[in-house]
């Protein structure tokens, strides 16, 4: 009898189920729904203004879609509940708030609702970054082993920076929470009602490593005396690795969802990690590239090596039996939806829509027609900071060669040759560093939808570019770690590896290097390398002293 | 009885003529009209494709300019033609053609008029490029001291270099032409009989010193054998200057501009260098920007000093008695008109329309609610090269600090900050290298039109900034040297200073700096003198080597 699992994905603007079958990974179906609230970046529901660089959710949108979109493919996939034998959840990480020991967010409290800090802080939340900025400063200066392993930087979008900030800055609502629940962690307790968490928050998120746990109490004290038992007061829970069963949907949860209660639950995962299995790796040196409108690098690696500039390394963090590599670019399509915004000619606007095509097919179809090296152009893709290799958020866009005949496609392409040579960087930067990458595939929504820069792609990194059979990764990637925890006994998979062969998916199309635009693009990369050390690691901070300046202006 | 004088200006696009009152510059009358060829950068008038680079002008289009606005303002002004006393012409420069010795162009004989070199060679014709590099080469290699007054690199924009190019790549021809003349003496040869070369375009354009003459023929002739005799064989005519008296019109000429024969013709002059007397300049230190598409700058000095990546300086160039300093800015107004055609979105023209402004005007609106610094952002004003103090066409444009955040009128504003700081680089040369700038006046059409413009130049150059009371600079100080060639004696002056102050035009306006502007502004000009000397100056050839591969991928 044929079984099926369900992938359950919470992303930035929107979560989605599919339901696949378990034999090949075939989608049967799918449904998606908006956050009624989306991002609040700059008010709460009850209309009070957030600061800047601030970005919260509302746990009740994550319900909604819960209470939707399960039920919706249940019943269109026409298939008998008993044969959904598991299900797996992928959100945004670190996307945590404050929550009481029944599992209710604070916010839902009428008392709560107009403090900000009740809300749940999205990964994007840049609220903290002065807390990073310490915590990376205090590591430094207590020789702290573990911040090697998160490539020598705290991130403001990680989860001690903000319970931090929440401790300084809503002292009474850290004390009133029982837990800072990260929401993928209590989206899997909601649905089999037990509270875990999951390795890979913990691993990548957290500081926590298999060999050496949590950093000491002392460091943590060292921030704030406060914080010396964080992690037992606000954290603690049983942690599970990735493909390790949480528990079941309980019987309440399966008649709200139209499934059959002995469907097995996997820890929860990151949506960005969770999709190395959705396209089939089960080897290390193979990247995993998620190109949306930023971007995360994946590889796994059979050592454990300290990279300067990358996100984390995480034992088992992505596949059981490796070491998970996280990098990624804080922006990418962003700059191209940026550049159709403020910088395209009208006239395009109309010819576009003459020809019945968006506007980014018609620059793209324009740009396709450019040689490497053509525009003359060369830019740094930091129009929303670095995160990998330099990671550092003040660091701001860049574009030179513009003459008086530089064209809107020409900027377009530079854009995206950018970011292929910001791609470049984090391969080489984990090259250097004694993590091999052979191979390269792409998914994510860009990867689906614009083959010219795939090619690229491959031609910057020089290296084939295989593309995600699924235009639904994450979701697919939840499903396979759902499989896995069924095991085979429920009619699943023992591991994540057989997990990913089975049911992974790669198109049958690889786009493969042009010797000739190889050549260009060395040439071209070597350019970029240049001027990416020079304003990036601090021969000229030009971009600093200009955003001090812009602040004080403002 | 009151007394007129014409000035006779031809520009780029078109010629003008003013009539004007000899007592103080009022003008009564003026006609314009735009050159039915144009510039030919891409056919010749048979159709035949010019090279890259190229651009030409027909002769004929300046006869039917003559013919067509003197007879307008005479007849339009009402005024006696005996109480017209003078008249004045400045031209473009180098803009010169082969001529035979009846002054016939080349051109108009049929057998070449499908020679491209047969025609005008415009100031901006760069096809000889190469040439001008290898005459900076020789020139440097046999320590030739002229060089220092030309900044130390020569321009394929000055006469030299066109007429190597000619010789090389026309031979026929170099060999069957009399005369290679500028076509602001030839207008000047045609309204008084007589030939001359006027000491503005050869101390500006042909490399000619007061003191110590042109260049030796055995420089000439480690160019070319064929050159050594050049200056006597091609150039030579009696040598005038600025408001020295050519001759007086002819009769057949008058009769046909409808003029009284007895007008005293002036010496021909510049374009940029006859504004001087037009904003009443009568002294070293003080400035003249001339602001439109590109920009020129100007200010006598009481010595000959070398000052490198200056155009040039030549005794009695600007006004006699004085050292005149010429300095420019290869792209200006272009900057601006580059970023509303490619670079702007359409939102933005469909509010200009309805709000029933110019594209222009609405972003300058949007822009000047912008405080210095706000933006973020810095670029370098390469977009068509550096012309001082860079002296260096294949520089190109740079913008740094975008963010996701970046609007179109922060570019625009940034562009704007850009032309300026780069008008402070070449004050600050000068006044590196002795030559004193203490005040400045704005020219041409920008200085007419952007008040904002005008207050950024204020609080960057930290001078107040007077503007030119005369829309039609060029053609006014044309007039005022046309008024100093008639002399005391027939109801003129008899000396530029005087002409200058009872004729030159001011406005009762003046942009003063506001100190908390300059405070910012001196801030990013570091920067921005940071990134030109990076960029610039050797540090990073970048721009170079991009270019090199983008001509090489076309």
């Amino acid at each position: 009898m044929e079984k099926y699992a369900i992938g359950l994905d919470f992303g930035t603007l929107s979560g989605r189920a599919v339901l696949v079958r378990v034999s090949n990974g075939e989608q049967i179906a799918s449904a998606s729904m908006d956050y009624p609230h989306g991002v609040m970046d700059q008010f709460l529901p009850c209309g009070k203004r957030l600061p800047v660089d601030w970005a919260l959710q509302h746990p009740q949108d994550y319900l909604d879609v819960l209470y939707t979109v399960i039920p919706q493919v249940v019943d269109e996939s026409g298939v008998n509940p008993k044969d959904i034998i598991a299900l797996g959840v992928d959100f945004t990480c670190s996307t945590a708030f404050p929550a009481f020991k029944d599992g209710t967010p604070l916010c839902f409290l009428p008392e709560y609702q107009e403090n900000p800090h009740a809300y749940v802080k999205l990964w994007k939340h840049h609220g903290p970054q002065e807390y990073a900025n310490r915590i990376t400063q205090a590591a430094l200066e207590q020789n702290q082993q573990w911040l090697n392993n998160y490539g020598g930087r705290v991130s403001s979008e990680w989860s001690i920076p903000k319970i931090w900030e929440l401790l300084e800055e809503a002292p009474d609502i850290y004390e009133k929470m029982d837990h800072w629940i990260e929401a993928g962690d209590w989206m899997v307790w909601l649905l089999t009602g037990n509270r875990t968490l999951s390795l890979c928050n913990a691993g990548y998120k957290i500081f926590y490593n298999q060999k050496t746990g949590y950093p000491s109490e002392d460091f943590f004290a060292s921030l704030n005396p406060k914080l010396r038992h964080v992690m037992k007061e606000k954290y603690d829970a049983p942690m599970i690795y990735l493909g390790e069963r949480a528990g079941f949907v309980t019987e309440e949860m399966a008649k709200k969802l139209h499934l059959h209660p002995g469907v097995s639950v996997a820890a929860a995962n990151i949506d960005a990690a969770v999709c190395t299995p959705a396209v089939g790796i089960d080897r290390p040196g193979v990247m995993l590239g998620i190109l949306g409108t930023s971007a995360v690098h994946l590889v796994n690696g059979t050592e454990e090596r300290q990279v300067p500039g990358m996100c984390g390394v995480v034992e088992n963090g992505l596949i059981p039996g490796f070491y998970g590599y996280e990098a990624g670019q804080s922006c990418l399509g962003d700059h191209f939806a940026w550049l159709v915004k403020n910088c395209c000619p009208k006239e395009y606007y109309e010819k576009a829509r003459e020809e019945g095509v968006s506007i980014h097919e018609y620059l793209t179809r324009l740009a396709s027609r450019l040689a490497p090296g053509e525009s003359g152009l060369i830019a740094l893709d930091w129009w929303n900071g670095n995160r990998s290799v330099l990671v550092d958020w003040d660091l701001e866009g860049m574009m030179l060669g513009m003459t008086l005949q530089t064209t809107c496609e020409e900027m377009y392409r530079a854009l995206i040759e950018a970011t292929a040579y910001g791609a470049r960087m984090i391969v080489e930067n984990y090259r250097e560093n004694g993590v091999p990458v052979d191979s390269f595939i792409a998914s994510g929504g860009i990867s689906q939808k614009n083959p010219m820069m795939m090619q690229i792609y491959a031609d910057v990194l020089n290296m084939p570019i295989r593309i995600a059979g699924s235009a639904q990764g994450p979701a697919l990637g939840a499903a396979i770690f759902g499989t896995v925890s069924a095991g085979s006994e429920l009619g699943g998979y023992d591991d994540v590896i057989t997990g990913a062969r089975k049911m992974g998916q790669v198109k049958n199309l690889v786009y493969t290097p042009i010797p000739e635009h190889v050549a260009v693009y060395e040439k071209l990369f070597r350019e970029y390398r240049i001027l990416h050390d020079y304003f990036g690691r601090g021969a000229n901070d030009v971009m600093k002293r200009i955003k001090e300046i812009k602040k004080q202006a403002r």
